[in-house]
């Protein structure tokens, strides 16, 4: 028998029939005789319903009665899955944010979780009973409600398996696990049975949104074993560990993550001297637009040239900050390209297998994609190259580090 | 400067548009000076809509989640309203009935109160703040959210009031006071400014439902100044208080009240002896029927008649129970009648006033209505009499009694 933490998102309790069907999920997980402990998120929509009836009223909600507003989605939800269990004769208990006592900092509409009491929880997995908590929500030091931000709920499910010590906290979503690059780009893209916290993070940050990357790095800090699940398709789903099972017969990537969301901004010609970097950057981290990629150039005549990425929405903003740069350092011009995307390989089997980065230069070279920029980590290789040839650089990474076929246990 | 407890319904801030216009009225409260706490129901609709979700999942819902969940619906009438005062730019602050600590017993759906913690709220007061109260909730001493029942938003405001020692708690609603009868049936009805609380009970609990009868007894009970309030029109109300103000010189009767939602079940020919009327009316009473009216007649021939009156819902279940009893007791007959109506004088001043009766059933005998039973208490005179007669009943009364000129003060 072990302790499961299984949280479920809007999606998955957007009805009250799909509610129902939660209910019959976690019902034979119980039957199995599992202590269960369920975070849902508000029935999807109710979140949105609630913010437009805010901002009808004050264009800029108030933070802290926003949160008192919002709140209200999950506490819904814990009621009537409570319901839809008791209907089918399961001992459940809900609880709010404040009930359990999450307690998180007093930073409305963004806090984090500080800690979490776990007392009743346990009495009532003691006494047999289902315990249900909204996600998303707590509470700070001083009674006020507060809520997590966004996504929330994929944290307060790792949060309470990480105070519960629970064997495994699972995500219950639309898709049925962590695949090897988005399916609907490669339809050869395959489930990966697992991956480390590490390939998760660089995973989600580069655009395979399955998991709130919060949530992951929390997992990861407290070693919380995660499964991403499909909410009402039976399946393995895909396990996030700390353990890193690649070997030389284990294939040395994960997946492969792209995105198109930024864009590139060059200045050329400025003098090579030290501290010209912060210059250039300094002012756009200032103004709250940050920065992705960064390249320079080695120098010819004492001037060099420094190319760097932001997230399209900044775009503008963050030009005619650097123009402004630019013309005080002299520089010979400015460039900017919205019209790009970024490739990347990930795997933590990078770090004992020597060469892949030739390979995916190979690769691409070979479908005679140009590369315009290039930026490692230790277990992530990036590439930023032209926006139209985004879907066919995926496809023959994909295929090139045989990325569909299954790996060798 | 006094402090004021308002009390906004559901109807009052049924919209974004209404809470607006409640902002705006509490905001003049504020300016000129006073001390204001208020408190809110649901968004009307908002409470129905989330018990048709609660039954989409389970016909009985159980009470503890039933109360977690329809709690939802103050806590956004909370949040909006202090929005709609930040934006005015008043300081504002909300609470939930568990914030507040408005401590009830543990009778979900129907919770009473047991006692309020002020500090937090006197805090807010003391710096400035608007506080805005959820209405209908509370929180048991082991952290369960519970309810007050339909119509407990009233019952909270008087609550807070006696907790506060506030000057007056104002209830505002669709009615601009309460009246000397329905102002529907008789055309010259006329808005009291005054009336007892014990005048009130009376009217309430006989139809002229402008309070829930339970705020107005805790408003009794502790001596707090009710005014009734229109939340939309201006004017003063109706106070009620404490206060009896009748004088040889003053009206012996406030008003007529009127319900036709009885019916009338009569047992012929029965033993008189002692203890019949515990044996038929005990059976009634466990099967929790309420009975209101009860006559016994003389009896002739060692036998009597007993007729009482029960809520017309009942009807059937009493009747079933009665005829069993009545053949126990080798009864002649039962008899029942559900087009009966029953028309109450209510008046303190009919303590100080004789005759009232008399003239009661003159002005009756006047209009040629034949009475079928009556009952009486010290502040109360009840006639049953046929359904169809009811307005004209009301009608003759309010004319005889000349309900229709104003007080003299």
């Amino acid at each position: 028998m072990s302790l499961i933490v299984q949280k479920f998102g809007g999606t998955s309790v957007g009805t009250v029939q799909r509610i129902d069907a939660v209910a019959e999920k976690v019902a034979r997980f119980r039957d199995q005789g599992h202590d269960v402990v369920v975070v849902v998120s508000a029935m999807s929509g109710e979140t949105n319903r609630l913010i437009a009836l805010a901002k009808e009223i004050q264009e800029q909600p108030t933070p802290r009665e926003l949160d008192v507003l919002i709140s209200t989605g999950e506490q819904v939800t814990i009621a009537l899955l409570c319901m839809a269990l008791h209907k089918r004769g399961y001992a459940a208990k809900s609880y709010t944010g404040s009930q359990v006592r999450i307690l998180t900092d007093d930073a409305f509409t963004k806090a984090r979780i500080r800690e979490i009491d776990d007392q009743r929880i346990r009495h009532d997995l003691a006494q047999g009973r289902i315990v249900v908590v909204a996600g998303f929500q707590g509470i700070d030091e001083n009674g006020n409600i507060t809520t997590l931000g966004r996504g929330g709920s994929d944290t307060t499910g790792v949060a309470l398996a990480a105070a519960l010590k629970a064997d495994e906290c699972q995500i219950y979503t639309d898709v049925d696990g962590v695949y090897t690059t988005d399916p609907r780009v490669v339809d050869t893209a395959r489930r990966l049975d697992k991956v480390t916290f590490e390939e998760m993070l660089e995973m989600a940050s580069l655009g395979s949104k399955v998991l709130q990357i919060r949530s992951v790095e929390f997992a990861g800090k407290y070693n919380v074993p995660l499964r991403v699940l499909h909410s009402f398709q039976e399946g393995p789903g895909t396990l996030i560990t700390l353990e890193d099972n690649s070997t030389m017969e284990n294939p040395a990537i994960s997946g492969i993550a792209f995105n198109r969301d930024e864009a590139k901004l060059t200045v050329v010609g400025i003098p090579d001297t030290p501290g010209v970097a912060y210059q250039i950057l300094g002012p756009i981290g200032d103004a709250n637009v940050e920065v992705d990629v960064i390249v320079q150039n080695v120098g010819q005549d004492n001037t060099t040239d420094l190319t760097f990425t932001v997230h399209r929405n900044d775009l503008s903003k963050a030009e005619a900050i650097l123009r402004e740069t630019a013309a005080k350092l002299g520089a010979r011009e400015v460039k900017t390209d919205a019209k790009i995307c970024k490739v990347s390989l990930v795997g933590v089997g990078m770090r004992s297998h020597a060469g892949i980065a030739s390979q995916m230069f190979k690769a691409l070279a070979d479908v005679s994609i140009n590369i315009q920029m290039i930026t490692t980590s230790e277990i992530k290789i990036s590439v930023v190259i032209d926006e139209k040839y985004m879907e066919l650089a995926v496809r023959a990474l994909h295929s090139a580090f045989q990325l569909d076929r299954p790996s060798t246990p």
